[in-house]
């Protein structure tokens, strides 16, 4: 496959997302966002640390004040060759001093934050130490849709990452899957996934027979047999955008029941795609799988949400679940996963990324969703 | 080489551990201490969840109960399969469930309780709306050295570590370094530490010429050349324990100028080693290399402190530091490492894991520290 690198983002890209987000913050009556590293802070500024430590590293986001990105002393070199560095002011603190009273010195005594999600604990209490009359609230309860629309080049990435996903899907489908152990086929994913762009693998499930009735199941030591049904479900980052999609096989012949259920979950799937589209609450996407599902007499066996978000992660707001109410708005990306799982037996799952258009749902896996027969 | 797996943990290893855990924190006045993922997590009971998300998973030790370790349904069986599983009463709260309402009923409304470090703010501000009354310490406030003595079993870990790191080290003595990009040779490294048995690579730093001089430089896109010196600073986790050495090589003949900064680093290495005995305190290890580097005069180029512990992390408490006043104690394992970073020209560190006996120290790492010559 041909593969050629996205334009960077630029200063502007980056300038443009911390002032919607600081404006976001001050509709919602924060006094701005403490971002911390992780997928906000590289989606703010482009900038992800070498590690993440003990050493506090911070960006500070007020609708009335430029923005501020704490960093330990070693880390400035890095910092400043982020992507996004022009457009944050970059100040540091030395080994020994406190850093906790540097943020404080950035911040509101009576300050009311929206903090990441992942902030460390030890940070937090420190934060909170320092500015005893400050408050915190999560990122994602406090602007939970914040990264949730993604503009044309984010795109462009994620539609990208799903094509090398797709790649890596259709070179696994020619290696041989009997005898071998989970783990081994995982290793093979994982170095397609490699091979076809992905800077980060994150996960290589392979779920074979009974193992495929856990939705949670990694990959194992089980030796995949003729007969088995198995659950593939991968995706990692490129170009800094996530891929995640799920398809499940068959070694050798299927049998007519491990057929009709692979076709209710397929149905389910395709029902909650054509669902999507601008204005439709996240709850009525897994309405839709879940109707198909339950007519079927499989409803028990559906145990986990329909689909998240994807984007700098792979696992975001918005949420494809009962409850959430939140309109689907185009530019927003997420996946369609419904699965069925017959506890000792075997499970099935069908995934795609989806976009939701101006007038519907668009498929960044466009890798046949028929139960595909394996050696 | 010859690798065995070491014999796991036992179910009364790890009681033991939480045991002595809870039984510390109510020394130091705490209700008891609340861990989530991560190392702390992974030590106490063995758990290592599939992925670190905002579901809450939480290990609840008190020394006047048994340990709770309440964990979202779906990672039941999971958590079941940790090797202390048996040692914890595994709870588990549903899909739609309130997590921190779950907590709660764990804990007490005034309870005073140590946190582990990374524990999410998502988390932490959860169990602080849900309790009020509670407060929270960092567990390395709370508690820094709890981890920081190995037993035998966790020194023959680090020491197969060490060993392993060290293979990986020899080995690459004898590839190519002059015309190659660091980050191929950081590659190479990665891959020779996992055909030696880590099961994880947590950094492979490549710092050659001016990019040795950044003593957090990782490994990039520069082109390694005759004459550089070239900083090699990696390490993982084999069988869960960590590896963590650095040694400095030089592609071609090296300048006097090189030999002499190499041989003030080597030599300080070697002070601080000697200095390691039981009742030293921490900042003492640091003095002795830093006096070492100070009087050749280049103190104002050894820019960090000498070391960190390592443990089931690859940094941990106790670190070697100027205001450390903790004396080190028999089963103590950290690392040694100073350096000297000249701008724009090159660096040299010199690193070994040591632990600490009842007459002095250990060096983990064996492989020369003099100035290796490679191509």
């Amino acid at each position: 496959m041909t593969d050629t690198s996205p334009a960077p983002f630029t200063e502007q890209d980056y300038a443009a997302r911390m002032y919607r987000a600081a404006r976001e913050a001050a509709l919602v009556g924060l006094s701005g966002l403490l971002v911390t590293p992780g997928p906000d802070l590289v989606w703010m500024c482009g900038y992800r640390p070498p590690a993440v430590t003990e050493h506090l590293t911070l960006l500070v986001l007020a609708a009335d004040s430029e923005p501020y990105l704490l960093v330990p002393a070693l880390e400035r070199g890095d910092a400043q060759a982020a992507p996004g560095a022009g457009a944050v002011r970059i100040t540091a603190w030395q080994d020994g001093q406190d850093a906790y009273a540097a943020a404080a010195g950035l911040l509101r005594a009576h300050g009311r934050y929206g903090v990441s999600d992942g902030t460390w604990a030890v940070h937090l209490l420190g934060l909170q130490a320092a500015l005893p009359l400050s408050s915190y609230r999560p990122l994602s309860t406090a602007l939970p849709l914040l990264r949730a629309v993604k503009d044309e080049r984010e795109l462009a990435r994620l539609t990208a990452a799903g094509a090398a996903a797709d790649a890596a899907y259709a070179d696994l489908l020619g290696v041989r899957f009997a005898g071998r152990r989970e783990r081994e086929v995982a290793d093979v994913l994982a170095r397609l996934l490699r091979d076809h762009g992905h800077e980060r693998v994150e996960f290589t499930v392979v779920g074979s027979g009974p193992n495929g009735a856990d939705p949670h199941h990694m990959a194992g030591d089980r030796r995949i047999e003729d007969g088995d049904m198995v659950v593939l479900d991968f995706g990692g980052l490129k170009d800094g955008y996530g891929s995640d999609t799920t398809r499940t096989v068959h070694v050798g012949e299927p049998t007519v029941e491990e057929r009709a259920v692979h076709e209710v979950v397929r149905a389910a799937q395709q029902a909650a795609f054509e669902a999507v589209k601008p204005g439709v609450p996240c709850q009525e996407i897994d309405r839709a799988a879940r109707a198909v599902i339950t007519d079927a007499g499989y409803g028990a066996y559906f145990t986990h949400r329909t689909g998240h978000g994807i984007g700098v992660s792979t696992h975001e707001p918005p949420y494809l679940v009962e409850g959430e109410h939140s309109p689907l708005a185009p530019g927003m990306c997420f996946s369609i996963e419904p699965g069925v799982y017959l506890p000792g037996r075997f499970g099935v799952r069908v995934e795609d990324i989806v976009s939701c258009g101006q007038d519907g749902g668009r498929r960044l896996n466009t890798t046949s969703r028929e139960l595909a027969v394996v050696g």
